[in-house]
């Protein structure tokens, strides 16, 4: 199968000033980055000027310079300096990464047509770790993946080729230092991705990403002494355990230099964990974090913890709170080499949830923002649904735990409490599909996320043009429409399907397409109880108490149906269909509008998008064209399906009679 | 693995004053049958006595003979009279099929503590066509199957053995003497079940079926011609398409003498059919009637046709309607040798259903009643349900198509229109458990049916009271309980779920749980409309018009809600929640009602199982208890799943004032 080359499309570029600069290349330092780093320009003047630059090591100062350098400009060992001195464009960086992040963004401002005669940029990561999660299958299935099967495992065994190249280089483009490759829900053969049955072909995948300055990772299977290893017993205290992963993580580490360390889901979901032997996830992450540290490692541990067997019936239990249980109290407890990641939302990358309070109560504690780009609960890709806004959202949230540097994006960044064991972690939408996502437009959040990791800075809206520029073009039409398409879809797509942050009003098991009551009698812990008078469950201090989670003053906003903002309103609160909102609707009439509007915002972003067709290769474009399609059915069957179980719940006619089937 | 005997289990008797009898078999006849037939006769001579009979071909007029006798006693050529002349009990039939179902009831007799010193039976089949459908694919998966994988296919392969053999004989032994081994769906490499590749495995089933009576049949994919031959048309009047179909019925007769024939799902939730190619189902199965004709053999073509994508906005398409639609205006047009298979109902074997009114539409078409043994939605073999009360209801329905003899059970016996291609078909709740049903008690629907197949006129209670004693004990405390149990099942089943005919409130795909709207917003055409106010669909000719579709008086009984028998009202009608039923209740206590008493049904029927404890195998008694447990907490969460919905819904409280969760 062949595949696309996403934002790394170096298409001829006509009249660009700057196209001198490279027909020299020189590398004044060396390595493996660096020849990667060189390659990539040498590809870029290919492509863009059809010109192969002599690529040399003790060269004039002309074209372009690859630097080793630590002149005080540059704020960390990842940062760079790309600047125009005396007619040469010099990439600097006190390290072989940083200049490989410094050429991808001069390459990125050619596509962008800055004038590389008046460049001079300074950049530095705002996050240590800048992490992608595949929940690749070792069978080549992808778990909540909508892009085709996995390109890095097939058939139980391991995929190594042209385009684990093609990966890395896009991935080291938008910033990305980390990449898990297996499913965290580490299932039957899976778990001996531990042993050397694989060592050879992880090591070649390993070498790959190192050369675009990535580190490999894995997730493990807590109970692999026991599937593996014939103990009877993955106590994290017992010693055979122990000497049992002493000897697979020194395997490891022999045979693939450079290993990342692990990603682990336990005690979830019905995955094994330290809580069978009646030890905490202290003692279980930091079991395998003594092991990997003379070595460099990390482990990285999730905190997707809940009771996943609740009874409906049951209304004291509420999973939104177990997070912050489980793990609030752990505070101090983990070794400095362990990371805990944390999702973004207290239940499970819905289109809208809350900011988890576990951010606001660890101080002593490492942190990664876990998101999700692959669109789980937020279409499929077929749905258009730019994210980043909601990432950015996230990012933003003041903790209240200081009075400054306590938003979520300063905790995992290290600005509130130090160190660079923290970041920024995706789960990815990627397959082997040739445009690597499905959805065309679903590329924008996987760049978005890399860009957004990388400087959080940015806008949502910056971060859509320069995708919409590097992918599809520089037209003014497509630049304005697509623009208009990623930054209405969230609220579109969020309008269409479950109103005020209740979510879940979907199909189990898929977890797409409309189904109101479908998690409602399950034993999942989301439910909405609405009934012929309202909806909506109490969780302010006098219903189930996740508002008290919270640090004042967010736990007084959440606390009231009058402070909470009005797009959570239904996350935290139990309300009547004529409750007046803030914007003077009562609850019912928005539910009413907002699906209406929804689906009428998918019928003007397609028009949007037929306005683009003459710009754009018309493969994509009737890709895209198809995706749309679907997307105009299922937001009318979103918008029926939901007014109408409201309707015939309530009995509440439409304030402007529209259809509501009945 | 090892399985287990059934009602074919003979444990010792003490104290039975026929062991004698069983020193001699004398076999007036000869032929591969009259031997099963005698070595029947041997085991359970070994069993119950602990001899071992001689088996002779000229004995003396003593112990059990054998013989072909045509004189007048017995109606048809499979039945048989069992009698005691002089000292010894002759079987006596016709045909060598009838002797052996002569044996199979003699050794019931027995288990039964008839005396076999005054013996005189004489019985005949009512329905010429006693057939078992199965539906296990080739992989050895089962569809809708409960009780482990097939034991005819696995991993794409044919299994033979001792247990083809013990299958046989448990078929045999009630009466059946069809069977069709591979799913209806017949998907990917199943369908070269009809090319050499397998006729050698095929037949040596065919030969054991043989043995006890019984005809191998065989599902097809309809499109065949094209997935096996290479052809790009399944178009029934093709020529090249009727000689592909020409070799392969030749190649099969040639290989499995005796052969059956085939049984066809076409053009029916997504399988392929003659609609393709704009013909009818009366061209299609003519088609493939033809070419087996010469062979003897037969085509039955199922009738279960209907549009499975519609949209749940659509109140004008009325799936109930769909198979007397496509297939009333057919009467007539099909061969001799084609047999319309008809389910009971118009939907797909809810709890509760009216009997299809195709049933009272064709005159001059041979069809067969459809069942389904396998508890797909009636509790999938966890909760108990013994199903023999409802397919009377179905057999003895009144067409009203004439003065008399116009019964389903008229009907498909060949009472009504006369004909032999007709009978009761039903889909197997088997698989290779060792007890082949998972739940011993659902092996009392397996033995009820081929029972009620043979003798339509036995009752419900006559049914559970032969298998409780052959399969489980005499014990008068046993018979007394199980049989209550089992006559009480059915009826707890359906309160405790879906109220009043109107079904599918259950999980989508899955087929087992509560889930009201499951299937509400769905393509299935499965709806129930419930709003605040009331509950149903208008089928009346005021509503879709489903109800006219009947004969007079059915048609008048079902058109008004006052006349409607109360377990159908919410299938034929929309009311509200206060209105009154015959018994005097409002609609919505009913729904409360039904629902608490089924529940508590279910903690009785586990009571009485309880109590049956010192009489039964351990083994067994835990089996069935574990099944009982699920039962119990089952029901229960039916129970408040349905009232919580209905409440919720309408606000109204339950009359006396038990807990509802709100």
């Amino acid at each position: 199968m062949s595949w696309e080359q996403l934002w790394l499309n170096y298409k001829a570029k006509e009249n660009y000033g700057g196209r001198d600069f490279f027909k020299v290349i020189t590398k004044k330092a060396g390595g493996v980055i660096i020849d990667c780093a060189a390659d990539e320009l040498v590809r870029a003047a290919q492509g863009f000027f059809g010109l192969t630059p002599s690529v040399e090591e003790h060269g004039a100062d002309s074209g372009i310079i690859l630097q080793i350098t630590d002149n005080g400009k540059i704020a960390k060992a990842e940062g760079f300096r790309v600047y125009n001195k005396v007619g040469a464009v010099y990439v600097e960086s006190p390290t072989d990464k940083g200049i490989l992040y410094g050429v991808f963004a001069l390459i990125r401002c050619v596509m962008l047509n800055v004038d590389l005669h008046y460049i001079d940029i300074s950049e530095s990561p705002d996050n240590p770790i800048r992490m992608i999660n595949h929940w690749d299958d070792f069978n080549g299935n992808i778990e909540r993946g909508y892009s085709g099967r996995s390109f890095f495992f097939k058939e139980n065994d391991i995929i190594v080729n042209e385009r684990t190249k093609d990966y890395a280089r896009l991935m080291a483009s938008i910033g990305i230092n980390c990449s898990t490759v297996n499913n965290v829900n580490v299932k039957g053969v899976a778990a001996e991705l531990v042993t050397e049955k694989h060592f050879d072909k992880l090591r070649q995948i390993a070498e790959i990403f190192a050369g675009y300055g990535i580190k490999m990772f894995l997730s493990l299977n807590w109970a692999s002494p026991m599937k593996l290893g014939g103990l009877d017993t993955a106590d994290p205290l017992d010693e055979s355990v122990i000497n049992w992963w002493k000897e697979r993580v020194e395997a490891i580490y022999q045979n693939i230099p450079g290993f990342g360390g692990f990603l682990v889901k336990a005690d979830s979901e019905g995955e094994p964990g330290p809580f069978t032997y009646g030890r905490d996830h202290a003692q279980g992450a930091n079991m395998l974090a003594n092991l990997v540290k003379p070595h460099g490692g990390i482990i990285i541990w999730r905190c997707f913890v809940y009771n996943c067997k609740q009874d409906w019936r049951d209304k004291v239990t509420d999973r939104a709170k177990a997070a912050y249980d489980n793990f609030s109290p752990l505070d101090g407890k983990f070794l400095d080499n362990v990371i805990l990641q944390i999702k973004n939302g207290p239940m499970d990358f819905q289109v809208r949830e809350p900011v988890t309070p576990l951010f606001g109560a660890l101080k002593h504690t490492n942190q990664i923002l876990e998101v999700q780009i692959a669109q789980e609960y937020t279409g499929h890709q077929k749905d258009v649904c730019y994210l980043v806004p909601s990432w950015k959202e996230t990012l933003d949230f003041r903790t209240y735990m200081s009075q400054d540097h306590d938003t979520v994006g300063d905790i995992v960044s290290g600005k509130a409490f130090g160190g660079s064991n923290c970041g920024f972690a995706a789960v990815s939408n990627t397959g082997d599909e040739p445009n690597w996502t499905s959805n065309d437009l679903a590329a924008a959040n996987l760049y978005g996320f890399g860009r957004l990791a990388w400087n959080t800075g940015l806008s949502s809206e910056e971060i859509a043009y320069e995708w919409t520029v590097l992918t599809l073009s520089n037209e003014p039409q497509v630049v304005k429409n697509v623009a208009y398409i990623l930054l209405n879809s969230w609220p579109a797509y969020e309008n269409y399907t479950s109103p005020l942050g209740i979510g879940w009003m979907i199909n189990p098991g898929i977890h797409y397409g409309p189904n109101v009551d479908g998690y409602e009698y399950d034993v999942w812990g989301t439910y909405h109880r609405a009934d012929h008078k309202g909806i909506g469950v109490d969780r302010s201090s006098k219903g189930t108490g996740y508002a008290t989670q919270y640090n004042d003053p967010n736990r007084i906003m959440y606390e009231t149906p009058d402070a909470c903002p009005t797009e959570l309103l239904l996350f935290f609160h139990r309300l009547s269909y004529d409750y007046v909102l803030k914007t003077g609707k009562t609850l019912i009439q928005h539910i009413y509008d907002s699906h209406f509007d929804g689906a009428d915002a998918v019928e003007v972003m397609i028009k949007q998008w037929r306005e683009c067709k003459e710009f754009l290769p018309l493969a994509v474009y009737e890709r895209v064209m198809k995706k749309f399609d679907e997307q105009s059915l299922n937001s009318k069957n979103w918008r029926d399906t939901v007014n109408t179980y409201f309707y015939r719940k309530s009995m509440i006619n439409d304030k402007h009679g529209r259809l509501i089937h009945t």
